[in-house]
């Protein structure tokens, strides 16, 4: 049914303005003052924001990782972000080594079909780099809506690549007009500290952190930014948690290499001394790369100010504490990497950086939808509130006060990485294509709703 | 009468879409698809952009400069400036010494009454500074509308400031939410460079840049920053030209320093060579900063891609070839400096930054206009088309292809720093709060239909 | 009486030699194993370094300052600086303002004559700068054995030099090879800052810190760099105590400019809550720029370390707690500026450097005696253990445990930045040109043994 | 026999003295004024300067690389070097894969046994690492006298190693008190581009170039001292070609990071259009990393200045254009690596560095000599004229003229990369432990009179 919404502050990356926005058949088709209604339901924003739906360019949903798979599907995961603002993810879809690219793709597509209840598109993470796999790049951004494909500097023995196959997608990449991403930490020195750790007899959580340390993650972010520069290729830096990183992208920009960094919220609010909480409970933090010492979160909030860091993606990858972090209780290598942060992505970037002044909401809604869409070649049908665009929308009331917690999340995972943090603001409506995916906090949507939204080629200016 | 633009492409600092702009009563009502008419005017702008009017921040109309005044005052270099796409400039308000500030703003809105025919702010330019001067800016912020206070670090036993004097500015500036700005030349080494040449005979105009090395702009700009991040005050940096200065920017930005860097478009195209023109033509090319060799240009355009510079102005300030900078015939230092920069400032960097693939059609809005007006205090009023915006719109066309020529300008200047330039694009026509000031290409407004626009504190995430 | 000492370990710059060291009339002759000793008093190194003797740039002797004068004039000074391995100074000479450099030259040749027990030259702080002044410049270096020009960017309203200033000094002393030292602070903001502490009845010795923050270092020594840079002239910048200092010294080094950093060692160990010590105590560690938060002596370590610094010089400036530093007990801005800091300048980079493994013996000799020759034109007379040298040596018994006091100093004032330090190291014998000044720890030399030692033309690679 | 060295200047890494030298049995055992001869043979070096025999750390003899064996083997290589004024070298002995260490130090002993005509010590390059081999390396340090390893960054599937490799030898390296050394380029880069290269047809010598860019060793570079910083090891930079190299360096020393880093002559005074030469002339002067653009030049003197850069080694490698070259003259990935280097290492610095103003004669010994004697364990034996020194001493004439010709070298080798280089100064006499290998510009040497020296364990500050 057509919309109406009505007395809302719509929020876009430039504007800021009191405005009603009209939907028709899905999409945005006025942006006005006094709209008429012409039959349209009234959705009343009152006291409310209207921004667009978040882009999450970064989740890992029904994801196998060290012999379990995460917690979150692609209908439980879904449902908690689109809690949480967000109404379109790019999920990273595994590619199986000694088989094609498309033959994984096909996978993800089976795993999201009829169950995610927001729009989805993928990136291609490639496994290894034989010929053929090379020859599908252009195939995947001209045929199957593919175009960012992220290579793995770390994990050594397993999903890490070799320098000259990171190059070599590089220039596959560029002739095809794709985005390449990174998973930028040294593998082969965090590797060598794991095994001195164990040998050591270190095998608690706080391991996991002393032995990815951020120069290794400084290191290979300078390095991908050089192969990049050498192939002419852009480049997109996935999760950036330190000063070292933030560094080798700014001394890449200021020559004006195209080089984008993203970086998570736990990494603006969380810090080192998560990870030594009493008993187990540090393996919740355990990711990677970790989280780092307090001081760098100053590195990263810079970034975002001015620009070395461009996007908010959560890097979602929910573990059970019960049951699954557990595999490593008695070695910290073997805790499965990740956390369920794609449901407070927004939340937590609202307050600490609108509420607590560091940001602007047009800056919010860039770092948090906008730029993502736009990297990713979902603009302008996601990412905004523009005529032609997708009804993807949040009314959100800055006027709610909340507590975190893993009792109230709609993801299934046992624990939150923010438990108990209070934080202003909340989705009350969110729109998925015009249509309601939650309705004054409650959930009415439905699994299968959700729609796979193709990448255009990368074309970024 | 109310307007209904139609078919074009409505570009803002985040969007590009295709769809209808609304007029009402000189603001913008709506933007959306097949906006009904209600009998408004119908523009047809098929094929074309549509832009917010240009926001000019630092032009100098009307003003006296080494015994002489720009030939281009209030009328005619509006005419220029609305030629070109710009509806909004603010102008410098030059500060007599000895007088109150509020003395010389009365001036120069009685320069501007009667014969702007597009809208204007004033930015003050403090001369000296006494403590009555200082009281006098809180009083300006709220009162007056004025919220940016220029400073000069160079022109020695004239316009330049003490750093003590910047300093309290800085404090002062700050308290009252103002904006510093700052032209970043050190005046002493000038004056001392400047003795020098003299004195050996060299007095043709390429001896204006060479006393005028990128050192002493890069030092001064780097010693404004700090006097800047001493009193905890933003500041702007007015006319960027040259990688020391740039640098210094981005040293300061890489810390979060909130430090804008503007440059203006005579310094990305035109470069020293300009000064060795025979005769006496590289007079045309005098202002200061200087331009500089073309090594430069390409620390300006990364500073445009990633954010070190966020403003396009165009310093114009104008002088006829005979007559005026012909007063510096036999001593370049009496050459008046400035150029006339005004007309062309968004049509340079159409062509070589949009046209020629450095940047794209919402970076090119932000740096012509959105980005300046919130920095000034403008926006939303100026700078963006939102609903609740004044309706200052250029329909621009891409088609056309013409040659800049001082024949064809509207500034009254004789000459042109662009003269025989090849560019695509031009603001085909130019609606300010809704009315025509260009139609097809044919200035149709009239003196006096310019507005002062107050600006509000500075306020800027 | 010629001397032949034997048995100890000779250190240079470049060398660690077991070695006797002949002297014959005042310099050395050989440097040899097992040197005849032709009737030459035998001494008796066993288990001790021989040092050349130390070379101390920056001292000021019987200087008036703020209403009075230091309490170490030329003889208890310099007993004080040969009690501690010192065997060369070169003591600032104040210009008068509104006299002639020679006529103040004169005065300080006057204050040393009859008092020194070492060797001195003299640097000349320029006051004002009139034509004639600069035109005296020449004739110091050439004729008066005077090479070396300070100039002041702090003080402001005494002092201070206007950039103007400064940049002639730079461009005369390039042409007559001579070297410009500047203390580098921006006096501008300082003043601002004071006016606004001591408005605020922010009076106490910590405000003295305070009002002069490391930014204000940062921003002059970077400013001081890219003066001479323009002029083409090498420069020296005085005690440089933060990370701000160091980084614009090294900015100019990477890039081949001839920039040289000196540091003191109060600042290598004194740190920021000294002046939070009980009391007026803080008044004993005032001087300009002050001593820093602990933070900042990592940067001048690695300064140290990777030659950004080059020079270890004490700033020697001593007032008696009692009766000097009192005078500003009501405003922190009347304390005498500076400490008693010549007589441990190398018995704490002995102990910091060489014991705590930091740097190793040629260093300590190289930044406590070498360079400083060098710099100052002072080499190789002075500055190495070399055949024809200036027998000027330091028997340093490493063996020695002490604890440093003002009970025991041989300078005159009341107070000690060092006390209670407990030290390793310690000069039992200092020879002058082949004559004790201190023997066996005692000192047996007389008033006016000292003599002056003409500077030679700056010349340094 | 014992011999006077009389009349000459003698230099050293810190002092310029008009001494004589005494030796007896081969080692220094005064510098002094009118020593006595006591029947020594009497060497006249009036005019001359008196130098410590060059040491050159990087030197490859007798050494096997793509099928065929340099040219110069430890006879006519150290001949050569001689004819040069080096009396030392520091051969890196290539460790065969599958083999133990010791195995190829045996070897290599061989190739140097009875025929260097100066001392050599040995660097082990570590091919595949075993832990047996990671156990080899503190045994070689103790007992074998090889405290440095070189790991290769570049030469894929060959050479070059993994990360982790290195990490672990930086990590066995600091433990055993050894230094590694790293060939800094990014291997899998370089084949990539060497692929494509011949993919497309271009064979000729340029392409060697055009396929290891300077950004390939920038990173290389980077990335070698962050696994150095992440192993608490010292580091060494062999052969530093370019700017980015260059300022990777500079950054870790900045914050006190004990890297050091070595530059070749060639690179120097050499530039890229060296491989533009007419016909397969490029080849003479394929080496890697390769001859870069002019503009790196100056980042190589600049880092000499500062101290970035604080060795001058040769990289000696040579291999006949006729018949050795020529083995890639249908494809230059085929051309054998290296030049011909060694003999005017010292002869080259001379001119460019001291002749031509850019270094004083303390420096160039320095450079050529004390610095590579002190990080490579062989100080004080090597590196100096001191006071039980071996008396490895060159006459160094200054008043010659010459011309550089392949016609008139020692080294076998059939071309000269500086043919026609007209240069000052000259070896006259060169003295290894008090012996003539050159007499009067006449080689007198022997082979078999250069001796194995041991190096003792890494310990530099």
């Amino acid at each position: 049914m057509n919309k109406l919404i009505k007395n809302g502050i719509v929020v876009t990356a430039s504007d800021v303005q009191r405005a009603d926005v009209a939907i028709e058949n899905g999409v945005v088709t006025a942006v006005g003052q006094n709209l008429p209604d012409n039959g349209a339901e009234i959705v009343d924003a009152d006291g409310c924001y209207v921004f667009p739906g978040g882009v999450d360019p970064h989740t890992h949903l029904d994801m196998p990782f060290g012999g379990t798979v995460t917690i979150d599907d692609f209908e439980s995961g879904t449902i908690g972000f689109a809690a949480g603002g967000t109404t379109t993810i790019v999920d990273f879809c595994m590619h199986e080594k000694g088989k094609s690219l498309q033959h994984s793709l096909d996978i993800w597509h089976e795993k999201a079909r009829g169950k995610a209840v927001i729009d989805y598109g993928f990136h291609m993470m490639v496994g290894d780099l034989r010929d053929e796999i090379l020859d599908e790049i252009p195939k995947l951004v001209e045929e199957q809506g593919v175009s960012s494909f992220k290579v793995f500097m770390a994990y050594k023995n397993n999903l890490q690549a070799e320098d000259k196959t990171l190059f070599r997608v590089l220039q596959r990449a560029k002739a095809a007009k794709a985005l390449v991403q990174v998973h930028a930490e040294n593998g082969d020195v965090i590797d060598a500290l794991v095994e001195d750790a164990l040998a050591s007899g270190n095998v608690e959580p706080v391991y996991h952190a002393l032995t990815r340390p951020p120069e290794a993650e400084g290191e290979a972010t300078a390095r991908a930014i050089e192969l990049a520069r050498l192939a002419g290729a852009p480049i997109y830096i996935v999760h950036v948690t330190c000063r070292e990183a933030v560094e080798a992208i700014s001394r890449a920009r200021r020559r004006g290499q195209p080089v984008f960094g993203e970086t998570c919220e736990q990494y603006l609010v969380c810090d080192h001394t998560d990870y030594e909480r009493p008993g187990f409970e540090g393996a919740k933090y355990v990711m990677s790369p970790p989280i780092r010492e307090k001081s760098h979160q100053e590195a990263l909030w810079n970034g975002l100010f001015n620009g070395d860091l461009m996007v908010l993606g959560s890097d979602q990858c929910s573990f059970n504490f019960k049951g699954q972090k557990e595999l490593g209780k008695e070695d910290f290598s073997k805790i499965p990497n990740g956390g369920p942060t794609g449901e407070e992505r927004m939340g937590i970037l609202y307050e600490y950086g609108v509420v607590q002044g560091r940001i602007g909401l047009s800056k919010f809604v860039d770092l948090t939808s906008t730029t993502a869409a736009k990297l990713f070649g979902l603009f302008p049908k996601k990412g905004t509130i523009a005529v032609g665009s997708d009804a993807d929308i949040v009314i959100w009331d800055p006027n709610v006060e909340r507590t975190i917690s893993a009792a109230t999340q709609y993801l299934k995972c046992d624990y939150s990485l923010f438990e108990g943090f209070k934080v202003h603001g909340k989705a009350r409506d969110v729109l998925l294509r015009g249509e309601y995916v939650f309705q004054n906090n409650e959930f009415v949507g439905a699994p299968g709703t959700g729609e796979y939204v193709p990448q255009k080629p990368f074309e970024y200016k």
